[in-house]
C-alpha cells in the first residue's frame, strides 16, 4: 500500500497533482518546486532541500512531464535549482520512477542500475484521456480564428485515430457538419456508424472546396499542393500533427491559406484536467505495482 | 419582386451581407461604406456619394445594426461621413427602412412621415439564430478562462430562455454535466426531457458549490450574496445578461470570484455567421412585404 | 403537510403510483383497486370497501386517468366495483380531487358543490414529460414497422410542438437524418439551431419523395392527396395526432402507403415512467395547495 | 471493370441487393431465386434455370448469407430448387465466389480447385456496419420488453467492443444514463472520453443494483450467480453474445430475472439496411479485385 510519494520538479500540472494527492491522504515530499505557491499550506506536503533528501523518503518518485527539454537537465520551472538527469539517476536506484516523455538520453544513465521506469506518455489510457483536452483546444482555436460559428460549419477531420475520434464527436455535439477522412474501409464504416460523413482519401478533393475548417491529425504531409489548391481561401487549417505536421506550409502560405500548427494542447488549455488524468493514470500504475 | 437595395453605414456584418446579396444577384447601392475593402470588386455593387443619391435608388433601405450608438448619428464605422438620424429620416420618406436596435429617438423624427420601419432585432427568428453565436461565444470564453476542459465539468446554466436552451444543448454536446436552473415546473420538465439536470431556483444553493462554471442568462440580479458565498472560489461565472446583469459584482469581487460580463457576442465572435442570419431574416421580410 | 391520500380506481399507472407514494412514506387508502396484486404487501397501503370509507380518510382524492371512458362511470380496470361519476361527486365535497381528462359531464355534477378539481392532463409539465414516452413509442413503431434502421434514414417530423421537439431530438440521437416541418419563421430558426433540417410547409413537397419515414404531430389533415402522391411507396407514415389525425387515410390507402395511427402512447409503452411523471406532477400540485 | 454478376440463392437481403445492383446498372443473372417477386420487373435482371447456366454468365458469383444452414445445401429460401454445396463448387471453378459465413465443410470441396473465396462476414467493415442494426435491434427489444422509457433509465452495456461502442452511443442519444463495463484501462478511458460512466468489471457489483436494463455483448458467462443476485428483480437483461452467451440462464431464471437472448439481429430487424451494407462491402471488394 503506497502512502508516501516523492515529487521532483514539474510544471503547473504537477503542482495541481500534488494538491489532489494531498487531498487523497498521501504524504508528499517535494524537491525543486519551492516557487510553487500554496504547496506549503497543504496538509501532508513537505519541502526537501536536496535531491538526496527527497528520494530517500519514498520508493515512488514522480518527475516532470516532459522529463527534460534539453536532454540534460530535469524540467523544474517552479525552481531555481538545476538538476541534471545524471544526478537524478544516481539518487533513484532501487526505486520506481514515473515521469513523462523519457528520452534515450535518460536510459543510457540507467544501464546496470536497478530502477523501474514508467513513462506516463506510454500509458495508453493517458493518451486517450489527453485527446479530450486536445480536441477542446482545437475547438477553441477554431472559435478564436474564424468569423463563423462552429455550428453549421463544414469541418473536415483528417485521420480517424484517437484525436480524430473525440474531435469529431465534440464537433458534432456543437452542431458542425462533420466530415472524416480515412483510408481504411473499416475506419470509414466506423465514421458512418458514428454519424459523420465518411470521405476516402482518394475522394477528398471532391469535398475540400466546401470546407470552412480542416483539422489534420495525420503526422505526415497529406495536404500537398494538389489538395491545397482545392481549398477555399477563407478556410482555416488547424494542424494537430507532430513534426513534420500534415500540411505543406510553404504552399499553404503561397495560396494565402491561414494555417495554425497547434502542438501540446493538453498542458496549455487545461492543465487542471490534465493533472486529474495524470492522477488517474498514476493510481492505475499503483494498482499494477 | 425586389431587385435593388440601398445600404447605408454598418459594420463588418453589413459588409459581409452586401457580398451575399451581390452573390444572390441583387443590385446594391451603398453609402457611408467607402472604407470597406473589396466592395468595389463585387458585381452589381455601386458606391454613392450622398445620402440623397443612395436613397433614391431603391425603395428598400438597409441601415446599420445597431442603428446608432449615441442616439444622434448613424453608426458608420467604415466611413468618415457623419450622418445624423434626422438627416437620414428626411431622405427615406415613402421607403421601407430596415435596421437594428432602433431607439425611441429615431421614431420621434418619423412623426407624420410615411416610412415603414422594421427593426431586425425585433424579428424573433433572428433573435433565435443569434443565440447560436451567443452560445458559442460563451463556450469560447469558458474554454479560454478556465484551466479545465468543458468535458466532464459541472456547468450551471441559469435561465432556460432562448440562450439557455441552445447553450445547454451545445455544452452537453461537448460532454459537460449540464445543470439548468428554472422556476416554472414546465421549464423544469423541458430541461428533464432534453436530458439536463433540472434545478429549481429554490434548491439551487444545494448544488452551486460543486459547479466549475456558472453561466447566467437572467437579466436581473439573481446571484446575490447568499448564493455567491456558496460558490467555489475556483468557479468561473459568465454573465450573458444585459444591464444590470445577473450577478452582484461587488460581492462577487469581495469573494474573489472570477466574473466575466459578456455582451453582444454574435457580432464579435461570428460576424460572418451573423451576416448570414441577417440575410435569412431580410429574405423573410421581403416575402412579407 | 399532506400525509394521507385516498385513491379511487385507475389502471397500472395508478398502481405503480401507489407503490411510489408508499415508498415515499405516505399513508394510502384505496378503493376499486382490489384486483391490483401486491398492493396488500406495501407498507401504509390500506384497502377500503366503500366509496364513503375511502373518501373520509383524506382531503386529497386521486382518481383514474382518464377519469371515465363513457362519461358515466369512473374507470376501474382493477376492480369489479361499478362507481358512477355522480356518486363519486357526492362523496368528495370539500375535498381536492385530482384525476385525468375530466370531461364536461363531470363538471355538471359539481355545480354549487365545493370541490377543488385538478385535471392532471391540464398540467403543462405533465404534458411535456409525456412527450418523452410518446416520442419513444413512435420510435418503437418506426423500428418495428420498417426494414431499415432509424440510423441514416431520412425522417420528416411534421409539426414542431412539444412532441415534435423531443421526437426530433431522440431521432437525431440515434443517427437519423432529421427534417422538421414548420410554418413559422421562428420555429424554423429553432429547428436550425438544434441542428435539424428546417422545411417550410410551402416547400415540403420538394423533399417528401426522399423520406423513409414521416411522423405527423399536427392535428388536422395536412398530408392530403397532393402531398401523399409525392411520397415514396416504401415510406412509413406514423400519425401521432389526435382525431381527425393529419393524414387523409383514404387517399393514403389508395396510394398503397403504410399508415399507422398511434394514440395514447405514454400509458401503453411506458406505464411505469408515466406513473413517475404523474407522481412528480402531483408533488408539484401539493406544493401549490 | 465488373459489369455482370451471377447470384445464387439467398434471402430477402439478397433480393434487395439485386434491386440495388440493378439500379446501379449491373447486368444480373439469378438462380434459385424464382419465387422472389418483382425481380422479373427489374431492368437487366435475368433468370437462369440451371446452376451451369448462371455460373457461366459472370466471373463474379454471389451466394447466400449464410451460405448454408446444414453444411450440405446452399440456403435458397426463395426457391424450390435444392442445390448442394458440392455441386455449387464444381460450377464455380476459376471464378470469384462471395458469400457469408462460409464453413469448413465448403472449403473441403475446394481443394485443388482454383476458386477465389470471399466470406462477407470476415469483412471487418461489414461487421462494423452490422453493429448499427444490432444496436437498434437491442434498443427495440428494450423498448418492447420494459414498462419504462429508455430516456432516463440506467442502462449497463457490458463489453466495449464493436456493438458496445455503437449501442452506448445510441442509448445516450435517446437520453439513457449509460454505464459501460470494461476491464482494460484504455477502454475505460475511451468510455469516459465519449461521456458514458465507466465501470471496471471488478467494481460492477456496486452499481448493478440500480440498473433498469443490462445489455451484454461479451461471449462468455460474465453474469454469474454472484452478480445476478445483485440485480433488481425488475431489471431486463438482454444478451447479444453468441453461444454460450454472457448470462448464467439457469440462475437468472431462479432469481426471476427476465432475460432475452437475441442473436442475428441485423437480418431480422433491418434487412433492407443490411442489404445496403452488403452492397457497400461488395463494391469495396470489387475495387480490390
Amino acid at each position: 500500500m503506497i502512502q508516501t510519494i516523492s515529487i521532483i520538479g514539474g510544471d503547473l500540472r504537477i503542482v495541481k497533482l500534488i494538491e489532489m494527492l494531498s487531498n487523497d491522504g498521501y504524504e508528499i515530499w517535494t524537491y525543486a518546486l519551492e516557487k510553487a505557491e500554496n504547496l506549503d499550506k497543504l496538509p501532508n506536503v513537505h519541502k526537501c532541500k536536496t535531491i538526496e533528501q527527497v528520494t530517500e523518503k519514498s520508493d515512488i518518485i514522480i518527475g516532470s512531464i516532459p522529463l527534460s527539454s534539453n536532454n540534460t537537465d530535469v524540467n523544474t520551472p517552479f525552481s531555481d535549482e538545476k538538476l541534471t538527469i545524471e544526478k537524478l539517476t544516481m539518487n533513484i536506484i532501487g526505486k520506481t520512477f514515473i515521469a513523462g516523455s523519457i528520452k534515450q538520453e535518460f536510459y543510457k544513465f540507467l544501464e546496470g542500475k536497478k530502477i523501474k521506469i514508467i513513462d506516463l506518455l506510454n500509458r495508453e489510457e493517458l493518451t486517450v484521456l489527453n485527446t479530450i483536452s486536445t480536441a477542446e483546444g482545437a475547438i477553441q482555436i477554431a472559435m478564436e480564428e474564424t468569423t463563423r460559428t462552429i455550428h453549421d460549419s463544414n469541418i473536415m477531420v483528417m485521420g480517424y485515430g484517437r484525436v480524430g475520434k473525440i474531435l469529431a464527436n465534440m464537433l458534432k455535439g456543437i452542431g458542425a457538419n462533420v466530415y472524416c477522412e480515412a483510408r481504411k474501409n473499416v475506419d470509414l464504416a466506423w465514421i458512418k456508424a458514428y454519424g459523420y460523413t465518411p470521405v476516402h482519401l482518394n475522394e477528398i478533393e471532391k469535398v475540400l472546396g466546401k470546407m470552412d475548417i480542416i483539422i489534420n491529425t495525420i503526422p505526415h504531409v497529406i495536404l500537398d499542393e494538389q489538395k491545397l489548391e482545392k481549398i477555399d481561401k477563407d478556410c482555416l487549417i488547424i494542424d494537430l500533427a507532430s513534426n513534420p505536421g500534415g500540411v505543406d506550409r510553404t504552399v499553404a502560405k503561397k495560396h494565402g491559406l491561414k494555417t495554425i500548427w497547434a502542438l501540446s494542447l493538453p498542458g496549455k488549455v487545461a492543465p487542471l484536467t490534465s493533472a486529474e488524468f495524470i492522477k488517474d493514470t498514476i493510481y492505475n500504475i499503483f494498482k499494477e505495482l
